[in-house]
C-alpha cells in the first residue's frame, strides 16, 4: 500500500523556519508525497495538548504517515507504530504522545524503534530529533522503504500509555477535568454527553471554590448573557460554553481545572451570578 | 471546467489542528486538489475582517473553490455562490462574509443553500460547520460533483450584503473609517487616492479629538520622523503611514476609527506635534 | 534543469491573507510548482533574523527557487542570485538578507536585477514588492522563463554583504553575541564548539554585568536546575541552555546581547546563583 501523505504536528512554532524545513525534507526524499501541517504551535513540551490535538485530528487525517513531535528530545526512544493494516503509520517519541491517536485508530499492530540510522539525516551539530530522525524516516516510508527496515521491532504493549485523564462518578457527583480550551473559549471536559444525561437540564458545576448552574442544552445559540451552557461539542465530548463569548475567560476555567458536576435540583441555591468582564 | 484548488480562510486559529484537518478532508475526498491557506488567524467572529481579507485576496486566488468560515455557527445558512462563469465558487455562511469578494469577481451568478447532506461529513458530536459542511462540499466540487447537486438554489439577490463601510463627503470634509491595520502599522482607510486628490499635498486628519496634518505623497520612503503620510496602498486604497514605524501605534488609530479628511490650507494651525513613543 | 519548488520566507505575518496570496500567484503562473512556506512570522523589517532563518534552512531547502522578503520596500533593488550551477535561485531585496544563505550554497555564480517588468504583476495600487515582483518572478522561473530574461545582469561582487556578526578572541576571552533565541529558550551564540574547546568543562560567561559559570557538555539532558549549560546546538553552533526551561528567560539573554566567554578555572568565585523565576 503506497503511503503518499505526511501529516505533521509539533511544538516547534511558526516563528522559526522549521515547519518549512520539515516539508523540504519530505520534498527532497519523497518528491511525490503531500505534506499536511496540522499545527506547529502546540505549547513547548506540552505532550498532553499534543496528544489531544492528534487524537482530535485522527478521524480526518489522510491515510499515510503521521509525524508528531512534542518534547521528543528526551531519553525516550523514537518509534513508529503501524495501525489499520498498514494504512497508517504514526511516528514520534515514545512518551505517550501517540497513544490516544493509536487507540482511536484501533490500536497498535506493530511497533519499531527507529534505530536504523541509514534513514536519518546527519546533523550539522547536535541531534534535532524531528528534523534528523522522525521526518526523514516518514519520508523514506513514502519513498518505498518498508516498515521492517526502520529499526528494531518491539512489542506494542511495552509502549508508554497516554496521559489523558479519565472522569469518575462518586455519590452522584461526576469529577471531570478541562481537557482543552479552543480559540473561542469553549471549555472541553473529559466527559461524553451520556455521562451527564441523568443530571437533567440544570447541572451544578463546582470548580475553584465556585458553584455555577449550567443549562444542559444542544446548542448555545439563543442563550442569554447570564446562561452558562453544557453542550455536546464537535468532538463527541461535553463543553462549557457561552453564546458568542469566551466561557474560559468569563468563568476562569483553564486546561487541567477540575470540575465537579451534579444535578442542580430545583433551587438556584448559592449560585454565583455571572460577571461580565467587559 | 475542472476545479482543482481549494483556498481556505477562517478564524479557527493555527494553535489548533483544524487547519490541517480541513486540508486532510480535501485530500481524502479530492486527492488531486491543491489546498491553499490564506489565513486561519482572522479574529474570532470578526466577519468584517474576514470579508476584507477575502476581498483583498480575490484578485490573486487561483480559480477553483474558496471556502471562508468566519462565525459560521449561527442561524444563517451555509451557501455556495458561483462567479465568473463557474471558474470560481465561494462557499461560506450567508452572513455577509462572502459579499465583497463576490462583488469583486463580478457578482453572483447562482447561489445554492448547502442542504444536500449526502455531501457533508457526520460529526462525532455537534456540528462544526467548516469541518462538516463547508470544506467537504468544496472537496466534492473538486471531485466532480456538479454545483446543481449542492442543495436548494436561491436567488443571489436574497443573500446578505457585506459589511464594508463607505465614505461620504460633506462640505469639503471627507468622512472615512479605518478598514485594516497591517502588520507594519499601515492604516488602511476606506477611500481611494482620487477621493483625496482635490485636497492637495497637505491634508488635515481629524480623529479621536486630535488634528494632524499629513502629506499626501506617492511613498513614505524618504520622509522624516515627524511626517505623517497619506499614501496609495498596495490594494488601491489610501493608507496613513509613517516611514519604517507603525502609524497605528504612533497615532492611536485602530480598525473602525472614524477619520475626517480635508484640505489643510497653508498654515499648520493647531496641529499636534508627533510624539515618538520610543 | 527544471525548477519545481518555490520556498518562501517573509515578514508579512500569518494574520493577513498574504502568505496564501503568494502561494496563489505561484499556482496561477506555474501550476505544477510546489510551494513550501518556511515562515512568514519574521519580525517586521528584521533583516538579520530573516537572513539567519534562511541560512539555517539552506541545507534542507529543496532545489528550486527561494524567495525571501524582509524589508523589501526600500530603495535597494530586487535581485535574483544563481547558486549551485543553477540548482538554486534566491530572490529577494539586495539588503544583505540573502547573503549568508548564498554563502552557504557555495557563493553567487550570477546575479540579476529584476528589471524586466513583463514578469511582474500590475498592482491595483502602489507596489508591494513581494507580491508584485519577487514571487511572480519566482513563478515565471518555474514556468520555464530563463534566468537571462529576469533583467539586468550585475556583478555578484557588488551585492550588499550579510549582517551576521562574527566573534573575536582577545587575551583568552572570546567575545560572542546572541544570534537567535528559539521557542524553547535556547540561546544560540555566534560561535562553534571548537572555539570553546580550549576553555575546558567550566566556562565563565559575562553579559550585562553578570557572571555565570556554565558547564560545557554534549547535552542538557540530566543536568540539575542550577546548572547553566553550553551545548553544541542542532545548527553547528553553541547554545546557552537549561534542561527543560528557557535559558533566555532565566538569564535575561536576548538577540544581540554580547557574551564574553573564558575558562572558569577551578574556583566558582563570584558566580551569581541561578534564580528560578517560577
Amino acid at each position: 500500500m503506497a503511503l503518499t501523505t505526511v501529516t505533521l504536528l509539533s511544538d516547534v512554532g511558526t516563528r522559526s523556519e522549521l515547519p518549512g524545513v520539515l516539508a523540504s525534507i519530505v520534498r527532497d526524499i519523497a518528491p511525490d508525497a503531500v505534506v499536511v501541517h496540522l499545527s506547529h504551535d502546540i505549547d513547548p513540551h506540552d505532550v498532553r495538548a499534543g496528544s489531544l490535538a492528534l487524537a482530535r485530528a485522527m478521524g480526518y487525517v489522510a491515510s499515510g504517515v503521521m509525524v508528531a513531535a512534542v518534547d521528543p528530545a528526551t531519553d525516550r526512544p523514537s518509534i513508529a507504530v503501524m495501525v489499520a493494516g498498514g494504512a497508517g503509520i504514526l511516528i514520534g517519541p515514545d512518551n505517550g504522545l501517540l497513544a490516544p491517536a493509536v487507540a482511536m485508530a484501533g490500536g497498535a499492530e506493530r511497533a519499531m524503534l527507529l534505530t536504523n540510522d541509514d534513514l536519518h539525516l546527519l546533523s550539522p551539530g547536535s541531534l534535532l530529533i524531528v528534523r534528523d530522525v522522525l521526518v526523514p524516516v516518514a519520508a523514506h516510508l513514502c519513498a518505498g522503504v518498508p516498515f521492517d527496515l526502520l529499526g528494531t521491532e518491539v512489542d506494542p504493549g511495552t509502549l508508554l500509555p497516554g496521559v489523558v485523564p479519565i472522569s469518575r462518578i462518586d455519590n452522584a457527583v461526576l469529577s471531570a477535568e478541562v481537557l482543552w480550551v479552543d480559540r473561542f473559549g469553549n471549555v472541553q471536559l473529559n466527559i461524553g454527553p451520556d455521562e451527564i444525561a441523568e443530571f437533567g437540564e440544570r447541572v451544578s458545576l463546582r470548580f475553584d471554590g465556585q458553584t455555577r448552574t449550567a443549562v444542559s442544552v444542544p446548542t448555545v445559540i439563543g442563550l442569554n448573557d447570564s446562561q452558562v451552557a453544557l453542550v455536546p461539542d464537535p468532538y463527541g465530548l461535553v463543553a462549557v460554553s457561552l453564546c458568542r463569548r469566551s466561557a474560559a475567560e468569563e468563568l476562569g476555567l483553564d486546561v487541567g481545572t477540575g470540575v465537579e458536576l451534579s444535578a442542580a435540583g430545583t433551587d438556584r441555591g448559592v449560585d454565583t451570578p455571572v460577571q461580565l468582564r467587559r
